[in-house]
């Protein structure tokens, strides 16, 4: 941590600030320029990142050095490694995977039969809400337990293991005993309780970042989850909310390379909500595989104009089957497979 | 509701849009332009507002009509409604509110001494944090239930009713076995589990504005607590995340006029997170009271650079004594008091 | 500035960086910390700060201390000037002036009878576009000369100086023969060429803020025009661009303290613009002298609905005329007057 | 456009309504709702599509059902249409070009060097300041007419057609001399003068999205263009600015097949600005390529850390000449070749 005085401070300031460092065990180095001070913190930053520091009469900034992150920082690992789902391992920088499913599980007839036809055109994983976080008291929430045995059931005929959302820590022992891996929605990413939660499961957890989540941000409360103990968390870029209106949301596909560079966790795409408009959904999962995602998370739901939620952004089983070939052709052309 | 057909849709398209309407029971009035078809939706569009309607067919957009909320709608009242909290009315157009407090509580000597400062200069109810939420899993997190005690002691010492964040569901006995009045915070205002729960409670809900959420979208979180049969709610506007960075949020007054044309809810502002540089907390405090707020709610620290949270943006109580009066000035400036 | 290296940097790499400040004929100061080194610069940073030091093999991050504007930096005057539109003085911390009239001119009869409604009622200087930067091309585009002609008359039959927005540097001769303040519009905020234009005028120059362009965007913009010579810059706020879709843009009246702590320059604010909906323009008007601003900017128009361009923005004089004494006491409550 | 009225509007209100329409030459189709009137109109919009009807007493919203622009529009060609940069075609969906080059031309040697690499390696254009549009009047403008001359000996040398960025409309004959297509920065994306004024130009124009336009702001400003004279233009994604700060601006990379269905103008990205770092720069190139960019325009410099702009963002040679073969591969696996 650097600490730049300002301009005008008074050496009884500066003594002040640095007696306040020392409080905390940490030592200084001092370096005098032409109109001010410059402290550098010598010691494990850490212990004095949150104090206000700031607030201090003669300071004007601080400028931490160290990232405020440990246990998802790519120097823990020193590699991308990878996260099992089930029995399929996502990350790690060879294959690409294919997480699918509908919006919302709606019964057991529609989400086996979905189940069916991804698994057949190449899935991985299936994906399907049981809980469903809404804007609106009046919508659609879920079919709750019932959804989570409509699940499982699918996943005893397919094979695939199963994603689903939890919204709420009095839940988790429900959700773990149907799902492979839990997932946290865009909205919860910052609640706290939550993750801590999660952190303490045995299940991997997929965390969607915030629609208005820096990426620090997202590695952030990844921290909190891995700072429980569950090292098992797949960092889902899932679209920002930006002035653009022509979109749902702004799909951020820089967050891809960059978090690959910051950390070690997998990263996966959702490009249906990232643009939020089915006819280019396809366009938006080739990009996500080119710019090195780990995964691609897409809802596929055979009869949308019927679905109970978000069907204006599913897109349909012949969609799917003609976007598989070419996924596999980037991926290969980027030297993963799929 | 509106629905708009493309310029090149079928009449069977048309025909299996209005057949799909009326299986709600739903008429419709159709008008022929000159190279689209409009159906207008007769009845209660509630009914049909979440159908997938914009993924049929010949589908070019939908033009809702109702509000989705109801019961936060201005009209549901017909007047902006005051809301109780302890002995104090904040809203219903007359004297504005003063909310004051350190972010957190560290101490109860810390938080009654603020409190007594801050009830001695002119605040109307206390706030003080015993739950944290930290973007960080290794910043101090709250003193938690003794935080809670340390609250109600400072009330019955200065006679402050009291606010504090509740983060979790589970906590929602405990926290109201001491508050007057239950904040949600900015990262949990779209966490619906909890804002359920709080719908449940017979405590008032203090609901931040999500630093990302739209003016709507604020409206409908209130709803899922109004929903609940929970009416005493209080909407804040915290600050915005924009592309800004000289300061921490962008505040957005727009917000105040057009909440209070949209609701009846009371509308308070806290300045302190929405500028988050404590020399210009001041201005607009000033501010919000001119455009309106009910309430403003400020951080107040006798000794903030020694806070465990925030100390870089809570005004010290000299500051704060020299606001009081020009607060005051202006509130009576635009008919209002304090 | 501060000049922090990667972790893993090598004494060749700082070396290099080193002799590179040298070049420049600046001085170094060297801390060796736990896992970095921070090379401070000692001399007038301005002669490097352009430099892609950052681009250098071993550097990651600069951090630099001097701002990059010197001439509309609060310390260069060291008080708030004023600045002086015609026999008005705007700025200097104590009127607040009022700038008021049409968002376009269309006619004589128009800008003549409006600009005698806002002078009785108090303004005090006259606004109108003869230039009209339109979204579509196929949009009224303004009178050009004839519509200066009309200003010049209703400055002739009023007293009021006149603010009209110039787009094109080869306009320039002809605007300053009929205008007394130059205005650059928000999409011409950074168009370089055209500031250092009016640079050289000897009219005052009004420069809206960018709606996507930050505080320090704005203080650079002012630079260009400063640095040519005319020391006459007007700063004005008029809403930026968010996600909030309830409103035209998002006012940030935050950025009217930070300017004012930043420059010496005047801060206009104009609410018009920065909600888009003449409902709301007196509140925000309000909220806007309460946070510092040195004059408001209104549109008002008598006949809004047939206005050529904006009409659903402008304010009618009747609510004007309400504003007025409101706008003088709340400019009274913060120490002002009008 | 249908225009809906407020539940609470009188018949008075409607007429009045009506009648405002019908002076336009339009007519009128009335639906009644249950609590409102639908008021259609029919005709050709664009006749009253600027007026502010909105502004009328009785009006609560107005939808737009024709686009604001033609020429630009998908419609108006039936398929995308190439347009050519020297002998280069660009656009048309076959294949995909790259355009190489600095930021700023900074000597013969340098713009020449660089042509001969860049070509060899692959490129099919040369790109280069001799303008620079910079936030700060102290830092480097450019060669100007001497820049000029440079690129247009580099053509001579390398073959390779040039583009070069033309910010002021006195300029335009001197860069028509030399230059093979005009390039509009994103800071003069709303600068209609300049607009209107390449509109008239016989070589192509390169325009570069406002780095926060709308995907509609940008087709618009297309349109200037076009309906001047000029219909080869060629839409340059290049990074809006976002909450994000981990990078330089946020690539929207939604915007390149939405581009493509709604216009027939050929769609270029540049990953350099839109992501700002060097070092994620391919990955980004990568993606586009996928999103089905016609064009990936980037920053390649030979020695970025002596760069006199922008060296942070400029990929060296090597790194440029490992990744042509990989966009290659992309542009095969999507249907395009290089």
């Amino acid at each position: 941590m650097i600490i730049i005085t300002q301009p005008n401070a008074t050496e009884e300031q500066i003594d002040r600030v640095v007696a306040r460092v020392r409080e905390f065990g940490l030592d200084v180095q001092i370096s005098r320029g032409a109109s001010r001070v410059i402290i550098g913190v010598i010691g494990a930053e850490d212990r004095i990142r949150e104090k206000p520091l700031a607030a201090m009469a003669g300071v004007e900034a601080i400028v931490p050095l160290e990232k405020p992150y440990k246990l998802a920082s790519f120097e823990f690992r020193g590699a991308a490694a990878p996260v099992s789902v089930g029995r399929v391992k996502i990350g790690g920088d060879e294959s690409v995977a294919l997480i699918c499913g509908p919006c919302a599980v709606e019964s057991q007839e529609q989400i086996s039969s979905i189940a069916r036809i991804v698994k057949k055109l190449g899935a991985n994983v299936l994906r399907g809400g049981a809980f469903k976080p809404r804007t609106s008291p009046y919508s659609f929430q879920g079919l709750r337990e019932e959804g989570l045995r409509f699940l499982a059931e699918a996943r005893r005929e397919t094979g695939l293991p199963v994603i689903t959302e939890i919204m709420d820590a009095r839940d988790l022992a429900m959700v773990e005993k149907y799902a492979d891996c839990l997932q946290i929605g865009t909205r919860n990413m910052q609640n706290f309780s939550l993750l801590k939660e999660v952190g303490r499961s045995h299940l991997p957890v997929l965390l969607k970042r915030g629609f208005s989540a820096t990426i620090g941000d997202l590695i952030m409360s990844a921290e909190y989850i891995l700072s429980e103990g569950n090292m098992n968390v797949l960092l889902c870029e899932r679209g920002i909310r930006t002035f653009e209106n022509a979109t749902r949301y702004t799909l951020d596909l820089n967050a891809v390379p960059i978090l690959k560079a910051k950390t070690h966790l997998p990263v996966v795409v959702d490009p249906t909500h990232g643009i939020g408009l089915r006819d280019f959904v396809p366009q938006m999962a080739l990009a996500a595989v080119a710019a090195g995602a780990d995964a691609i998370m897409m809802e596929v739901h055979d009869s949308p104009q019927f679905a109970k939620s978000d069907g204006e952004q599913a897109i349909v089983p012949e969609v799917f089957a003609d976007l598989v070939p070419r996924l596999r052709a980037v991926a290969e052309a980027v030297g993963r497979r799929m």
